[in-house]
């Protein structure tokens, strides 16, 4: 019998007792022993659940048991979460988590306390919620040199937008249609203003670079400012509307994002609907790969904190390489004006103007998105090219939107 | 140093020096030594290559060399792959490999040899090129029954089906367009009539099921038979037609079998377009997952190869779990009679007899392909069931495609 622990009984812990319920043959075949959840630990009490009486309210009672080799975090938010993983891998024990605000906020300190003290400290659950994409990257994709992330990263947002673009809805309208559905939260600042996605999307250029960036510092755009008229000029453009958390390499620093993007057809990442999630590796071997999936949700992201549960336990007697990572310093980290891509402005005034706007910008055309407004792709370029391009010219500027080709 | 061996240096062999040498660097972090192509099996010479000096016609050669501790093998067909993978893996040496024919045919036998001999038999790169799949399926999906799997697992044939679609193209036409390009060979029996697809299906079964079924005896049907009518009619239902290697339980039965099929565009792997793979994997926590990427070609699939390397190398003291795979019998396998979906007949005649068809199907409607040419989707039903209700209905049954919903 392989004893363990949970931290926090919320949607994703109860979800991985339910997963390791639901699938426990297959579970213990693969770990070769029983599975058991021998301690809850929750300020709550869960009278009623079979596991009920597993709930205990003092971390000291899981860190001092020697049966307990793994704990699995899912209480969420920095504290006490942080100091719980902290003590349980000083104490020798296994730890795996989908609690993506501490591994992009600790991610350094815990993972070389885990090498310190021998035991493992993983997250597969803490970004794409269910998707497998941490464990590939490490694996899979290892024979690589990653060139980009770009992924679609925040499920509610994913939702609001797609009905944004199916329905010609506004932003509030959706939202709030969103909450009452219980896809979005009551305060959904952390999803709508990509505060969520910046933290998930760190984690995955540190996977990719090994520096973590302080996700508080990226540019982070959300999506509470975009309009039906974004939305009506990626339809002209046969793009979609979607938040995007990006990192790539400029020059040898790490540049990391989250905004909205216009995201063309051609992009396997376009197609990502609903409160579904998809990552793009791009890499200089492989080329393109996407994963896609429920990127939340209870039994989903339990699945992955299970499937980490089973890693550790299926392999109890090796030690296994941990990622290195680093704390970015300010050298690490490229600014975003150094960011290059295309952009789609669109500008208020007649066909003149439109032209005009194009040749600033070096795009190929403009579209009339509707009347007196025209849409213009520039050139790949950065910011400040483009804003250095359009100064004095008089032209009426509406919106813009970076483009993920 | 670590010292390997390439089997074969054609597409996939060359690619994989390719890779070792392009991404040396971050591959010699990860493995902890540098990787040294010490020996490459060939029949031919290679005089202009840097490595035209490691060439040798022996196996024995590397067989001998108590230096060499893995061998990728990458000549592709059964004979004499198969025989010097067994000799290897007798040898003691790790083998990872490319060739689906070989892990298709003689996989339980293989793994089991190199179970036997505490080694590791990794074949990455045998399904979807350098998708990331096998590892993921063993690992990030192992919390999870696997409920089917349908794939896109052949890029040829992705890649005429997407030009009929986009072209309105004929096969014959697209063909012989594919193997100008080089995007298909002289003799292309293997992609187009789905014996590619079934090894790979018959694998993924494997992977998902523990029983590795004869991609020689699964129903296999190819492209074919895919015409202008059958393009058209995916159009007019919003759907695109894919050939699909599938795999599901039925009544604690396997079934696999490759088809085209109407893929609707609510299901991701529909948007999968061009020379690309895509693998969706039906689970009972996480839901679906959909992988995606090049699902062939020299660098990607030599990608694969290589994480398969490295995985070995950097983990070169650990014994590790192999699949436990049995080969099936006749009570493993669900015929293709007992295999139920939704199908789309398209019919000659009047709308009269169009409503006919509808009613005996049991679907929700008719639509109008062209002049007295109407399509009807018929309920979830096993294929005899279908033909049992149009039996003796008098109606001039066109096409038939099975629907992946």
């Amino acid at each position: 019998m392989l004893n363990i622990a949970l931290l926090g009984f919320g949607v994703v812990g109860s979800g991985t007792a339910e997963v390791l319920t639901e699938n426990e043959r297959l579970i213990t075949a693969r770990c070769g022993e029983q599975v058991n959840v021998k301690y809850i630990l929750d300020l709550r009490e869960f009278p009623d659940h079979p596991l009920g009486n597993r709930v205990v309210h003092d971390i000291d009672i899981i860190l001092n048991d020697p049966e307990i080799t793994l704990v699995a975090e899912m209480m969420g938010g920095s504290h006490p979460a942080y100091e719980f993983t902290a003590a349980a891998l000083s104490a020798g024990k296994h730890v795996v988590t989908s609690n993506k605000e501490v591994v992009a906020t600790f991610g350094v300190e815990l993972l070389a306390l885990a090498r310190q003290h021998h035991v493992r400290y993983l997250f597969e659950a803490s970004v794409g919620g269910g998707i497998p994409i941490i464990r590939p990257m490490q694996t899979d994709l290892a024979s690589n040199e990653i060139i980009a992330v770009s992924g679609i990263l925040n499920g509610t947002t994913n939702f609001i937008l797609t009905k944004m673009k199916n329905e010609g809805a506004e932003f509030a309208t959706v939202l709030k249609e969103a909450q009452a559905k219980g896809y979005a939260e009551a305060n959904p600042t952390a999803d709508v203003e990509g505060i969520d996605a910046a933290r998930k999307i760190v984690i995955l250029a540190a996977l990719a670079y090994g520096v973590l960036l302080d996700p508080k510092t990226i540019p982070t755009l959300g999506i509470t400012g975009i309009t039906g008229l974004h939305t009506a000029t990626a339809q002209k453009l046969g793009c979609a509307v979607k938040l995007i958390g990006h990192t790539e390499r400029i020059n040898g620093k790490i540049y990391a994002g989250v905004s909205p993007y216009l995201v063309p057809a051609s992009n396997p990442i376009s197609h990502v609907d609903d409160v579904y999630n998809g990552i793009l590796v791009d890499t200089n071997m492989l080329g393109r790969a996407l994963f896609y999936g429920a990127g939340a949700g209870k039994l989903p992201t339990a699945s992955a904190v299970v499937a980490d549960i089973i890693d550790i336990l299926s392999h109890r007697a090796e030690e296994r390489r941990l990622p290195d990572w680093r704390s970015a310093t300010a050298e690490d980290v490229a600014e975003r004006g150094e960011y290059a891509c295309r952009r789609c402005y669109v500008i208020a005034g007649c066909p003149k103007c439109a032209e005009k706007a194009r040749t600033l910008l070096g795009g190929e055309s403009y579209i009339s998105v509707e009347d007196g407004k025209y849409a213009i792709v520039s050139r790949v370029m950065r910011e400040n090219e483009a804003e250095a391009a359009l100064a004095d010219s008089g032209l009426e500027l509406l919106t813009c939107l970076p483009v993920l080709d």
